[in-house]
């Protein structure tokens, strides 16, 4: 892997900061406070983590990496009991982690991961948490990797002198492909819409990119077609909580309309992808989740209206292929109508 | 005029709550408060009306009612005054009421023709005060007369079981509208983005729709075109700041990504509009004012990311009229491509 990447990431998304064991504590970093406080939020136990992790302190790739780590604690309450409890020990700290996100495949699957490597320890007589930790090191890098990889295509996209608008918060692939294309002496500026309610361009998606030395403005979530029309835009990019076989992008809600405007623009919209599921082939297999209206009717504990006003609040939104230029993997990239050939993404 | 108007309108837009005078005073209607406060901003002399004016208590029609209200006050304290000094001290007050909208022509132009009635009425030896209620009383009826007009016509294009999506606070016409459909038995469901970073949708147009008893829903201003791919939506009305003789129509910011994602879904989008500027030929003829980045970092005064980011605020935008299905108007419903030879809105 390349040994400058870590150097090229602000600090919410370098490895150590989204969530690191120490001295048989999980350190997870705290998303919630930031940008204002920089602070990890302690865990000793699996019951403390399973309830950070409901209780947002981090998102994105940020639980699962927790969760794993919350094993290790796990595997070492199980090396002080008596060989016949132990696996059901490790099974029981699983459950608890994979209800903490009861719609996250994603956390079950590399959860159940997890336990195999576990299972396989304690058939061989090794010690269990440094063979967990030892792999999960080793799952942390190779994520890395993907990350480096998909970013180099990513920066490949970037142009000198480009305007860049973004969505939420893209996390490691964009953060990295902008830190690669700044490296290689392009000039860029991004625009981040705020992204309510939850505010993720504000409040992770800015200051990460200022970290890294690249000018960045928040607009309002109303202002991209506006900030298109001024030509201040050339590329449009997003991650993806989701991408369908038939090259459906799932995303922040707002996301959509903004691949709406950039196409009427001229603008192309590009979104990465970290993997693709089976399970997935199409727009019918979505299901947008709808959080509680309440969320919507405040801003940072303020209240933005009175109570008995009613809100609709879709966290999601799906944009169809033909918004999308192209969908970078770590494998290259790809048209959106060609994804479900690429078996490698799944 | 129709006597039921005023029962269709919400608290905020009924005639004598945008401001009116009562006792020596002039009571201005607290926008900054509402809807968590139903309150009045007591002047008693043309100065604190002008920095009310200027402190955003009221907006939209209402700086012009309360400035000609604040010239009854100047014209009391003229009738105390030596005849000679009279009219030098009216139009000592004109000037600081002009002042408070620097851009503000409409503003200056209505300031102008309460001056020449109190002219007239120092020349016919009348009752300066009097005269210039009597006369606001009749502008201001004649206003909601058009009003009424212009509502008739927007009430026309709902049809039962729209859904209406609007942006930021079209005032008393949309009202209006809205209320006279639903007079004739329509139902209709509204859709406000709560329009950052002041949150005119959330604070203004949804209570205000509320209290009409139309069904209401707040959504972040990431959300329409979702919610059109829904198919929740059948028409798109907005108010405007502006509106160009080539059909161009200037309004808050956001109102012209909805109209393109509006478009895209085959959903039209209609403008209300209050008269046209001759002055005002096209786009290259417009400025739209760039507001302190620093208000966009906060809502309601909690701040939503650190300082040191930057953020860029246009207040406006500018639809074209291939996105405009109709302006709406006292005079009937014409299209974009037709208004420069409507001199009755001139």
């Amino acid at each position: 892997m390349d040994p400058t990447i870590d150097e090229l990431l602000p600090f919410l998304l370098r490895r150590e900061n989204v969530a690191r064991y120490e001295d048989g504590a999980v350190l997870i970093g705290d998303r919630r406070k930031y940008p204002w406080e920089k602070v990890f939020v302690r865990c000793t136990d699996v019951e403390s983590v399973a309830c950070a992790i409901e209780d947002m302190v981090t998102q994105g790739g940020g639980p699962s990496i927790a969760a794993w780590y919350a094993m290790v604690l796990a595997a070492r309450e199980a090396e002080n009991r008596p060989p016949t409890q132990r696996l059901s020990h490790l099974k029981k700290a699983q459950a608890r982690l994979v209800d903490t996100r009861p719609t996250n495949t994603a956390l079950a699957r590399r959860l159940e991961r997890a336990l195999a490597v576990l299972e396989q320890a304690l058939a061989d007589g090794q010690s269990l948490p440094e063979t967990l930790l030892a792999w999960i090191e080793q799952q942390r890098d190779r994520t890395y990797d993907d990350y480096a990889a998909t970013a180099r295509y990513g920066a490949s996209l970037m142009a000198d002198g480009d305007g860049i608008l973004t969505m939420c918060f893209a996390e490691t692939a964009f953060l990295l492909s902008l830190g690669l294309a700044a490296r290689e002496g392009k000039r860029l500026r991004v625009f981040t819409p705020e992204t309510r309610p939850y505010l993720q361009g504000a409040r992770l998606t800015a200051p990460s990119v200022h970290e890294l030395g690249i000018p960045v403005q928040i607009i309002g979530d109303n202002m991209p077609a506006f900030v298109l029309s001024q030509g201040k835009i050339q590329k449009y990019f997003t991650a993806a909580d989701l991408i369908t076989l038939d090259g459906h992008v799932v995303n922040k809600i707002g996301t959509f309309q903004n691949a709406i405007t950039a196409h009427y623009h001229g603008v192309p919209y590009f979104a990465f992808c970290w993997g693709l599921d089976p399970n997935r082939p199409d727009r019918a297999s979505i299901v947008v989740e709808e959080r509680d209206p309440a969320e919507l009717r405040t801003c940072r504990g303020q209240l933005t209206t009175i109570p008995e006003i009613d809100a609709y609040y879709p966290a999601f939104d799906i944009t169809p292929p033909h918004l999308v230029a192209g969908i970078i993997t770590k494998a290259g990239i790809f048209s959106p109508y060609d994804l479900k050939d690429h078996t490698e993404l799944f």
